[in-house]
């Protein structure tokens, strides 16, 4: 089992513009079945996690388009704030140590992985906890200049696999450790 | 003739820590003859220009190191500030606009490329000019969390090229235009 913060970012280092905003990502022509995706990504995760502004950004999407909460394995939102739930979703909310999170989520996942959505700031509080195995990122050919950051802690990594997938220059890095 | 933003950055897209430091960059190994290097892509540059703390660095670095001035070609400084020169440099002060500069640099150039060396805020001047052809990036497997930003503008680029050398993660892209 291993922790993944599995994420597009822009060439700058930033996952959302400033408004939490997506356009930059979401224009992007991708290879579904190209090296890194999501879809061979996903297959092996068994429990997420996400932060406020993340399930956030994933409720007003899914209600604003009609659609329904598009993961299978449980999901955990860290956040110190009441948010309602999703209907047809395992959402557990929980505040506090990422430690208690990461146990519950592999005993949840059984063996399979755990998946960091995001945010920066969220990855790299299981990095510093030590739980954190890899970052796998897609690489928008974009600038933002500004916008919700990728990783908010000085870390070591190590570059094990690269690609092109589409526009995206991917990139899977092991944690090697704080800096 | 063509005019790159040729650079190191973090995962995390910094290009200097919050005190202009680079340890994250100089420990890391590189291989001079590999993709993108800084030999196959110094040969064809016939001028340069810098802002004026990346100027300020290199200046203070060859002072607590005993070293010369890395150029052979002529350098522009873009500062409003009085600074002093560097003994046996070729480098010309300059304030105002990025045009002008780009004109004297060309003419200087003679046909050869023309490289800005830093910071992200003067590459983004000129791309903002339509004067910026290229980013190439080396990407050292860091992140910092914290620094000098890479680039300080929303544009959209285009992968090119990419490779491995040493560490890092090398990418060129093409600037395609102002987001």
């Amino acid at each position: 089992m291993k922790t993944t913060f599995y994420t597009a970012t822009t060439i700058d280092g930033f996952i959302a513009d400033e408004k939490d905003g997506l356009d930059w990502l979401l224009t992007q022509p991708q290879d579904e079945g190209g090296p890194m995706s999501y879809d061979d990504f996903i297959k092996d995760v068994g429990a997420i996690v996400m932060g406020r502004t993340t399930y956030e950004w994933v409720r007003d999407h899914i209600e604003r388009e009609g659609e329904s909460w598009y993961y299978d394995m449980p999901a955990w939102v860290l956040t110190h704030a009441d948010l309602p739930g999703i209907e047809g979703a395992d959402v557990r909310f929980a505040r506090g140590d990422v430690r208690e999170v990461h146990a519950q989520m592999a005993e949840a996942a059984g063996g399979k992985d755990l998946w960091v959505v995001g945010g920066g700031d969220l990855a790299a509080q299981f990095a510093a906890a030590g739980l954190l195995d890899e970052l796998v990122l897609s690489i928008a050919p974009v600038t933002l200049g500004a916008g919700r950051p990728l990783f908010t802690q000085p870390f070591d990594l190590r570059l094990v696999e690269h690609g092109v997938n589409g526009a995206f220059l991917c990139a899977r890095y092991e944690v090697v450790g704080a800096r």
